[in-house]
């Protein structure tokens, strides 16, 4: 991060916490690391964020439907999903295709042993191939899809995925935070085990062994993801609706990494929201799905508002693509520190399914009366859908709407001061319109109190504000980003007119109040 | 439960399922101890009613503003709160009937008194009788259900459900589920410190102290309620905002408690939502706001429709309130299973600023500059604030709902055939209007899309469903609640009019189109 670039994230941290968007989780213990809390201000602003998607995603199309799982869900589900690797056993990632493993899983070859790297494709391999040099340093040569030349090292195994012997350090880890359910105090319980163990003469990685055995039974995760929820409840939502493939499930919801590196203010923390759509798709369709979905996520983060110069999509290289995906996208942003993620939209094959279908045992499958069936040429076609998702960051998406939003304004020469202002597209502004009495008497906070009143009946948010000065008060509105300020003044109950400001361009007018809820109104439309 | 009583939970759980309000969570896993998913349905409802409390509490008040903190806090924050140390219940098994219960919540006995052992029937209290000869050893006489010749130990209490003596020892149990932040693996590190505390021959007190040492580094809990963010965040709101005392901070969100007893499907079960409010008042203004807000609350369950007459406020007895609670109020529903807690009031005294105010340190304090201090006889007046807790359960509230709107109805004289209903208030219903085109062709799909989209725009949830028959479209929509139906005819093209059916008294009439826009959005206000 420059100098420049972590004195705006520094603004944006700053006007975050002074104005009631963004504090510090705990602050007043110190803060516990990367944790965040989203003040007044800040929890209108991640509704509005969030229900927008929501709206777009579920309330406005006839192919999706909602979803809110719980957050701790079976264990076997992050088995079968590839996200729990046994905790005894250390993790390595491959430096080359990016796979991480349990090295006690991986292919074994002896130090010296010629190591050929296969990768899915031949456009694979070429970008291995380039990337063995420009990272790793080694030099190839490629026959298809194999890369030669490469030999095993002292480690004894190769990653399992490519069969490179270019691996990480060896690591107990994992992403996943885990908790323990039921009445039994687990602890006591590995304290017990591994004293008869130590007693019995076993050593230390049969202790370690052992205690796992013990917190087995009452171990549980918090999801990393919302996505498999959407896989694992797949046949249920089949069952209570009516949807027909291609059709889509949605989730919005908080999900939580034990993330080595936190970063960006709420960019990347422990705790974090998600919004992600599972789209079910007939085997063969997710290429044109995934190119559908893509200009439609991009498009939405247009809507908000969002500069179309600061938002792009970036398709991700051939080494960046998990093993079983076809295909992703990034819409990016361009943070203060540089483009970085706000979505990934992914092609994920039958991947999924099939996963919770081995695990569980069950048949996630699809019937479609209709369709021919490939194989037969007859009517009646069952199959496994494949998935694109579309998976947004909806705190992230915070952070690019607030640092989009910030602007610094001089003072001009219509003698209008300088200010701080937040931007913000109405509908995600969390006080659509600001009341504000002249002053606390002569009737005028009654008729403000009306006005905001009248506001609300029409569904929309607005705050009777009568504290400080009116120049304060549009000071205080032009940093939390509402549009629009009316101001109730001596002439308002004989004219049923107030004075309305403009936000960005500070400008005042003299209208109806009935106008002015127009205003609101249509600005607020799509 | 009385057999009835679980036939009609048995029926709720059922619809929850087939119409896709409520799954059982990861149920192709075999399902975990209560956890459970919202599905299409569930997940709407769900957000109606919590956006209901959140525009009552927040979007019509001047006086309450929201927060929306992180699940996981600073493990202070439960050491300030007493829920490290409260939530840790000593537990006790009957070796009897295998009930299990919080010893401080047995009924007490004193030493030598006659015990007798109460079964539900004759068969169990047989059954209890050769037991306790064949497991315990001890012989007692049967007559009738009860069993006769046990005598209270030294422990002062017996079991709260069979009222046996036969008790299996005290053990910790924390509700709180903890978890652990950090790159390093936790269990290793126990492993390691036990086992080295077992070779230094420390015995197994020290061994288990050892262990928490080590786990105290990377412990963190998720939170058993919302409310503590209130507090330790009351001076962050204080500064950020204009608030004045007496104001409020309100919060919905996720909690998670390691329940030992989960019953009554989504009622009480490990992770469930709340909506909480933390009102803060002068000193001596508890109990004016105390009253002002047990009314309120119960005023707001009935604005959703729930019927009056299964609706009350309880007081609690003394004995009830926790030690610093000069007064709580439970606003109950009468469930299948009996009046239970949908609500609790409580007057919480200056009990939590004060405990996060030794606990950090920090002056958790208000100043007005306007009071007259009562010390000083004075203007200006420094003081802790007392606090007013509306805390309502979301998840159980989703269940009262669904309870309180389901209707089963016979055929009636007028050919209207037997029917499942939920006569939801429209706020709630996941679905203000299902628009049906009579048949999918002439046109009628277009113009029931078209009639869809002006739905939308006047931001009501309206879905398009042309699946099966009509009298099966009907039945569905009943079965969801949704309060209006909409069919489009082969007539709809040309006059502009649809069939509107009222679902919860099935009447049919020909409207135009923009008075069912109309009709619909008349419903949906207050």
């Amino acid at each position: 991060m420059s100098s420049n670039d972590s004195l705006s994230m520094q603004k944006i941290v700053s006007l975050a916490k002074r104005r009631g968007f963004v504090y510090q989780s705990s602050e007043i213990y110190g803060g516990l690391r990367s944790a965040y809390d989203y003040g007044p201000m800040g929890v209108e602003l991640k509704r509005n964020l969030m229900n927008e998607w929501w709206r777009a995603m579920v309330h406005s199309r006839e192919d999706i439907v909602g979803l809110d799982a719980s957050i701790i869900m079976h264990p076997k589900v992050w088995h079968a999903s590839g996200h729990l690797a046994n905790f005894a056993d250390p993790l390595v990632d491959c430096k080359l295709c990016g796979d991480r493993f349990r090295a006690d899983k991986a292919p074994t070859l002896a130090e010296g042993e010629p190591a050929p790297i296969t990768l899915a494709d031949k456009g694979r391999a070429k970008a291995a191939l380039e990337k063995a040099e420009r990272v790793l340093g080694v030099t190839l040569t490629r026959r298809g899809k194999t890369l030669d030349g490469a030999v095993a090292g002292d480690r004894g195994y190769v990653c399992p995925n490519c069969g490179a012997p270019f691996l990480s350090e060896e690591r107990q880890f994992n992403l996943m935070l885990r908790s323990f359910l039921g009445p039994v105090d687990p602890i006591g319980a590995v304290v017990a085990a591994v004293r008869q163990a130590v007693e019995n003469g076993q050593d230390a990685d049969a202790q370690r062994a052992v205690a796992e055995d013990v917190l087995a039974e009452s171990s549980v995760y918090l999801r990393p993801e919302t996505a498999q929820a959407m896989f694992v409840q797949f046949p249920n939502v089949l069952q209570s609706t009516s949807a027909k493939v291609p059709f889509g499930i949605a989730q919005m919801g908080k999900s939580f990494r034990n993330e080595i590196k936190v970063e960006h203010f709420i960019f990347r923390s422990v705790e974090f929201e998600q919004m992600e759509m599972e789209f079910f798709v007939p085997p063969g369709e997710g290429p044109k799905w995934l190119d559908y979905w893509k200009e439609a996520r991009l498009a939405w983060w247009k809507t908000l508002g969002l500069k179309s110069d600061s938002l792009r999509l970036r398709p991700h290289d051939d080494d960046e693509l998990a093993h079983y995906s076809d295909g992703c996208f990034d819409v990016e942003y361009l943070f203060p520190w540089g483009w970085d993620e706000l979505e990934g939209i992914a092609s994920r094959t039958d991947f999924d399914l099939k996963a919770h279908g081995e695990g569980s045992g069950k048949k996630l499958q699809y019937f479609d009366p209709e369709a021919i069936n490939p194989e037969t040429g007859k009517k009646g076609w069952r199959y496994m859908p494949h998935v694109i998702e579309p998976a947004a960051g909806a705190t992230r998406g915070v952070l690019a709407v607030l640092c989009d939003a910030y602007h610094e304004e001089e003072a001009d020469a219509d003698g209008k001061g300088q200010r701080t202002v937040l931007k913000l597209h109405p509908r995600l502004a969390p006080i659509k319109a600001g009341i504000l009495p002249l002053v606390k008497k002569d009737g005028m906070p009654e008729v403000a109190r009306k006005i905001v009143d009248d506001f609300m009946k029409a569904g929309i948010n607005a705050k009777y504000d009568a504290q400080h000065s009116i120049g304060k008060r549009y000071a205080r509105h032009d940093e939390v980003g509402t549009p629009y300020c009316l101001t109730v003044d001596g002439q308002t109950s004989e004219d049923g007119q107030v004075t309305i400001r403009y936000r960005d361009d500070r400008r005042q007018e003299r209208i109806k109040v009935e106008e002015a809820v127009d205003v609101v109104q249509k600005a607020l439309r799509v």
